[in-house]
C-alpha cells in the first residue's frame, strides 16, 4: 500500500520554501535602476528623454503574453486527461509559482549580480527569465503527469531550476551561444530532463484506463494549445534585442506556427485510421513551429526560413507521436504522458541545429557590421566560429538534461514522498478533494436484475461517468 | 453515400499548399526595414531617436490581442454546438494557420511590394493584416459551420483570402476609403461570401438535432464571446494612425460594446418565451457594436455617437436572429448556421453607413486642418466627397462577396471534396478521432425494480445531470 | 410564490438606462486631448518628441488585461456552481457593460471635469478606472451570487457605482491617499457593500444543494481564476506613475501572488480531510496576494516585503475559508456565496494597513526628494502624517461600504424587483433559457419494461449523451 497521505508533507515544504524564500529575497533582491524610485534622476543622468524609454514599456506585453503561456497554456495543455483536470492546472500552478521565486534568486546570482552592493536587481526582464525557467520544469512535468505526487514536483522543480541557472550560464555566459527563446535551454534542457525523469520512475504495471480524454477534456486542453500557440511569438522575441530583434523575433515565430498546423492537421489525417484528425496532433504537434525557432527566431532567417522550420518540426513531432512514443515506452520504458520528446525534445533539438546553422550563415552583407556584432553577443568571432559555439551549447544542455534527470530521478524514486500507487496514477482523487457528481440516476441500485446486466449495473458503480 | 474520408484529399492539399508558399515566400518576402538587421543604421538616418519609435511597439499588444479573437474568439464562439466542439475550434485553427501564409503574398502584393526590388516588405501591421483577412474567412465558416469538410472550408479560403485582396485594393487604393476595423471588408465581405456560399449548398433535408447546444458547449462558447468583446477596441484601432487615431479607436469602441451588451441582454429577455434571456444573443449580438464601429471607431464619432451605434447594432442583430434568421431560411434556402447575417453582415452594413455619415460630417473645427487631410486618405476631398466614397465601397464589398460567394459555392458543390452526409452534418465523428465515453451505467435498461428505487428514480427526473 | 418573471421589468430597465447614458454622454463627455484629432497640434505644444508618448501605449497594454480580469476574471470565477454558469457569466457580463458607462459619468464628474467647459474628458486611463469601478461591483456580486435577480444586480450596481465615485473622491482628493489597485477603494469597499447587502437579503431557509460544484464546473472557474492571477500585476500598476512607478507595481505585485499560492495550496492541505487539497482555496485564497498589494504596489515596498504580505494575506484568506465562512452564516447570517470576505475584505483591510505602514516609513533616502513627492500625492506631507491619512481612508471606505451597502439591501429586499424562491437559487433555469440535454438514457427507472420500450434503450445506445 502507498502511503499518500500530503497532511505533513505537503505543507511542510511550502511553508519551509515560502520562509526560506522571504528570509532570501531581503538579504539578495532589491528593484534595478528602472523599476527604482531613483529612475527620475537615473534618467536625467543617462540622457533617456521619456519614461517610456524603460524597459518595461519594451518588454512588459510580451511579458504578460509568456505569463499566460505558463500559467493558462501549459495548465490547461494538460487538462486533456479526463480524470486529472485539478492535477493538470493545479499543480502547475504550484510548481509555477513556487518555482518563480527560486528562478529569480538562481538566475539573479548567475546573471544580475550587482558587484557594486553584492545585490540582484530585478526588473521586468528578469520576470520574464524566471517565467522562462519555470517552462522547463513544466516540461518535464507534462513527461511524469498524474504519475507523482506534489511534494515529488516541487523537489523536481527545485533541482531543475538550479540546474537550469546553471545550464544557462554555461550556454549564454561561457559558451557566448544565443537563445532568446529557449530551443536549448528551455525545451532540449526541460524535456530531456523530464525523460530521464520518468525513465527512472518506470512504472511497468502502470494502469493506463484513465490515461485517456474525453470531448470535454479535449477542448479544455485546446484552451491550452491555443494560448500557447498565439503568444509564441511574444516568447520567441520577450528577451531579444530591442526594436528590430524583437519584431523580427515575433514575424519568423509568426510564420513557423502557421506552417506547423497545417503540417501537423495534414499528416494526423494522413496517418490515423479513416483520415481522421486526432485531438492529440492537433493539440501538440501544432505547436513545434515555436520550439524549433527558440534559438533563430531573431536572426536574419528570412520567413521562408520560418516556414521550413516550422514544417520540418511539425513532420517530425507528429511521426513522434504516432510511431516514436509507443517505442520509446516499449524498449526504451519511457513512459512520456504528454509526449514532450515529440514536442519539446525533437524540436528543440532541431531548434538547436536551426540556430547553429543560422549563426553560422550570417554575413555583415545581412546584419550589417555593427548588426553581426549586436546579434552574437559582441565576441568578434567569425560567424562559422559562432555556429560551431551554438552546436557546442545544444550538446551541453542535452547532457545536463539527460545527467540532471537521471541523478533527480533518483531521488524522486526514494520512498518518503507520497507518490501514487499504479492503479491510481492519472486520477485526481488522490491529492485533490473532487465533488461529487449529484446524480442519483446514475447509480441505481437494483434488486433484481437479470444476470445478464448485471456486470453492467456493477460497473456503473465503479466507474461513475465523468462529466 | 457520401464518401467522406480524408486521407488523400486533406494531407494532399495541406501538404502542395505549404510547399508552395514555402516557395513563394522564398521568392518574394522580405522583413521590412523596421524589422530588419540594418534597423539601427535606418533609424539614425531616419532620425529616430529610440528604438522605441520602431512601429512593433505602436501595434505588437493590438496585434496580439487581434491573435487571441481570430483564434480562441471565433474558434470557441462556435463551440456552442454539442457534438462539434473538435470541429469548430480545429478547423478554425487550421484554416487560419493556412490563410494568414496566404493572406501576406495577397495582401503583399497589392500593398506592400517594394517596387525597388519586387520584393514584399513585411512588419508586424502585415501580420495583423493577414489575421484581418482570415477574419472574413471565419465569418464565412460561421454560415456553413457542421455542413462542410476540412477541404471545402480550405478551398473556399483560398479563394475568399484572395478576393478579400481584391476588394481592400479597391477600397482602400482605389476609392480611398477609410475601413481601418473593417467593417465593410472584413464583415459586410465575410458574411455575404458566406451567406452565399451556403445558399448555394442548401440542403433541403438537412439533419437539425445536432445542431443545438448543451451547457458545457455554450460556456465554451462564452470564452469566445468574451475574447472578442475585450479585444474589439484593439481590433478597431490596430491599424489606424499612431496617436490620437489608435487612441481614439479604442474608445469609441469600448462605448458601442458596452451599449450592445445591455441593449441585447434587454432586448432577449422581452421577446424570448417566458422574459427569459437566451444564451445565443448573449453570445453573438452583444458583439454587434464591434462590428459597426469597424469603419467609424478611428473617426470623431464622438463617444455618445458610439453608444447609439452599439445601441442600434444590437437591436437590429437579435431581432434578426429572433425574426430573420427563420425567414431566411424558410423563403431563401440560406441556412446560417452562425448566425452571421445578423452578426456580421447586418451591423457591417451599418458600420459602412455609418463610417459615411461621419466622414461627411467631418469638419476642420472638429478635426483641425491637417488632422482632417491624415484621417482621410491625404486625398483632399471635401468631406461629402469623402462620404459618398465611403458608401461606394460599402456597396462594392457587398457586391463583390455576393457574387464571389456564390461562384465558390459552386466550385465548393463539385462531389469531389468530401462534404458530409445531411445526416451527419453537425456532428465531428465525420472527420475527427472522437474519444469514446466510458459510461457504461448511462443505458440501462432494467426490467424489475423495488418499489424503495422509486424516489431515487424521483428525484433523478427532478434533478436532471448536469453536463 | 415568487413572481420571476424579467419579461418587463428587465428590458424596461436596459432600454430607459441606455437612453439615459446616450443623452449624458451626448451632454457631457469629450476625448481627452490625447485621444483627440487635435493631438498633433497638441504634442507640437506640448514639446512632445513622439507619438508613442502618447498615454494610449504607456496604459493601454494594461488596460487589456485589466479589462480580461473583469470579464473573463471574475465572470468565470464565479463559474464554479454546477448550475448557474450562465449566470455567473452572463449576469456578470451585463453588470459590467452597464456599470463602466455609468462610472465613466460620475468618476467624470468628480475627477476629469474640464472647468473650461464643463466636460468630462475621457482617456485610456478613464477606461481602466471604470473597469476598477465595475470590479468593485463584481465583487459584491460575488457575496450575493444565485440569490438575486438580474434587475437587482442592476441596482445594486447602479447605486454602488454612485457609492464608488464619492468615496473615491474622498480618499484620493480630500485625503490624499494612494491607492492604484484600489485595496481600500475596490476591495474594501465592495466586499463589505456586497457583505451588508446579503446580510439584509438573509434567507433562512435558502437551499444549498445547488451550491455546489462539479468537475467541469471547477474546471472553468479555474479559468477566470488564473486570468485574474496573471495579469494581477497589470491591475495594480495600471494607473500607477509612468516608468518606475508602474515596472515596481508589476513587480512586487508578481512576487505577492507567487507567495499566496504556495501559502494557500499548503495550508489547504494541512488543513482539509486527509490532506488533500480543495479547489475552493486554489480558485481564491491564492489571489490574496493580489488584493493586499492594492494599496503599497507602487510604492518602495520591496520584493521580500510583497513576498510577505502575500503569505500573510493568502494565510488570512485561507482560514477564513475553513473557519470564518461558517460561523459568519450560523451568527451573523452572512451567507456569502463567493467568500469575497476571505477573497476581498480581509485581504483588502490587510492591503489598507500595509500601505499605510509603507507610506509611513517611506524615507528620502529610498525614494528620493523628488521621488518622495511624486510618489505620495505631492502634499509635502511627512511620511508618519501620509501613513495617519492612510489608515483614515481604510476606515471610511470600510464605513462607506457598509452603511451603503445595508441601505442598498434594504432597498433590494422590496418585493418588486423579482428575486428568486429558496428553492430555485443557484440554479440558471429561473433566468436563464436552458438547452435541454439530449440524454433519454439518463434517467430511467422501469419497473416493467414493455416490449415498445426497447426503442428508448437502443436510442438511448445510438445517441450517447455527449458530455
Amino acid at each position: 500500500m502507498k502511503q499518500t497521505q500530503m497532511r505533513w508533507r505537503l505543507p511542510a515544504v511550502c511553508a519551509l520554501w515560502q520562509l526560506l524564500m522571504i528570509i532570501l529575497f531581503g538579504v539578495f533582491v532589491r528593484y534595478d535602476e528602472e523599476a527604482d524610485a531613483h529612475w527620475p534622476q537615473t534618467r536625467v543622468s543617462h540622457n533617456i528623454s521619456s519614461d517610456i524609454e524603460n524597459d518595461f514599456y519594451f518588454r512588459y506585453p510580451s511579458f504578460q503574453d509568456v505569463h499566460v503561456m505558463i500559467f493558462v497554456g501549459f495548465g490547461f495543455l494538460m487538462t486533456f486527461l479526463r480524470k486529472y483536470g485539478f492535477g493538470s492546472v493545479g499543480f502547475n500552478f504550484l510548481i509555477s509559482a513556487f518555482g518563480i521565486q527560486w528562478a529569480l534568486l538562481m538566475q539573479g546570482w548567475f546573471h544580475s549580480l550587482d558587484p557594486t552592493d553584492g545585490k540582484i536587481k530585478i526588473g521586468v526582464e528578469s520576470l520574464i527569465n524566471a517565467d522562462f525557467c519555470v517552462a522547463s520544469a513544466l516540461i518535464s512535468f507534462g513527461a511524469v503527469l498524474g504519475k507523482v505526487s506534489p511534494v515529488q514536483l516541487m523537489i523536481m522543480t527545485l533541482f531543475e531550476m538550479t540546474l537550469y541557472a546553471v545550464d544557462e550560464y554555461i550556454l549564454l555566459n561561457v559558451l557566448g551561444a544565443r537563445d532568446a527563446g529557449g530551443s536549448m535551454v528551455i525545451h532540449v534542457f526541460g524535456a530531456y530532463f523530464g525523460l530521464a525523469v520518468t525513465r527512472v520512475l518506470y512504472r511497468p504495471r502502470l494502469e493506463q484506463s484513465n490515461n485517456t480524454s474525453n470531448y470535454h477534456s479535449d477542448l479544455f486542453a485546446m484552451i491550452g494549445t491555443l494560448f500557447l500557440w498565439m503568444f509564441w511569438p511574444s516568447f520567441n522575441s520577450a528577451i531579444s534585442h530591442h526594436g528590430d530583434g524583437q519584431h523580427r523575433g515575433a514575424i519568423n515565430t509568426y510564420c513557423a506556427l502557421a506552417a506547423s498546423v497545417v503540417t501537423s492537421i495534414g499528416l494526423s489525417s494522413l496517418l490515423e485510421k479513416k483520415g481522421k484528425i486526432n485531438m492529440v496532433h492537433v493539440q501538440n504537434a501544432t505547436l513545434a513551429g515555436g520550439v524549433a525557432l527558440g534559438t533563430a527566431a531573431e536572426m536574419m532567417l528570412s520567413t521562408y526560413g520560418a516556414l521550413i522550420v516550422g514544417f520540418i518540426a511539425s513532420t517530425v513531432s507528429t511521426l513522434g507521436f504516432i510511431f516514436l512514443t509507443p517505442l520509446l515506452e516499449r524498449y526504451l520504458k519511457v513512459q512520456d504522458t504528454c509526449g514532450v520528446h515529440n514536442l519539446h525534445g525533437m524540436p528543440g533539438i532541431i531548434g538547436g541545429i536551426v540556430g547553429a546553422i543560422t549563426a553560422a550563415a550570417a554575413t555583415e552583407e545581412v546584419y550589417s557590421a555593427e548588426g553581426l556584432r549586436a546579434s552574437f553577443s559582441n565576441r568578434d568571432r567569425m560567424p562559422s566560429v559562432q555556429g560551431g559555439f551554438q552546436g557546442a551549447a545544444l550538446c551541453v544542455s542535452l547532457a545536463i538534461g539527460l545527467v540532471g534527470g537521471t541523478i533527480v530521478g533518483f531521488i524522486l524514486k526514494l520512498p518518503l514522498w507520497g507518490d501514487p500507487a499504479d492503479e491510481n496514477c492519472f486520477d485526481d482523487e488522490v491529492y485533490w478533494e473532487v465533488p461529487e457528481e449529484p446524480e442519483p440516476s446514475h447509480s441505481i441500485i437494483i434488486s433484481e436484475v437479470p444476470k445478464n446486466s448485471t456486470i453492467n449495473g456493477t460497473q456503473a458503480i465503479e466507474h461513475p461517468p465523468t462529466l
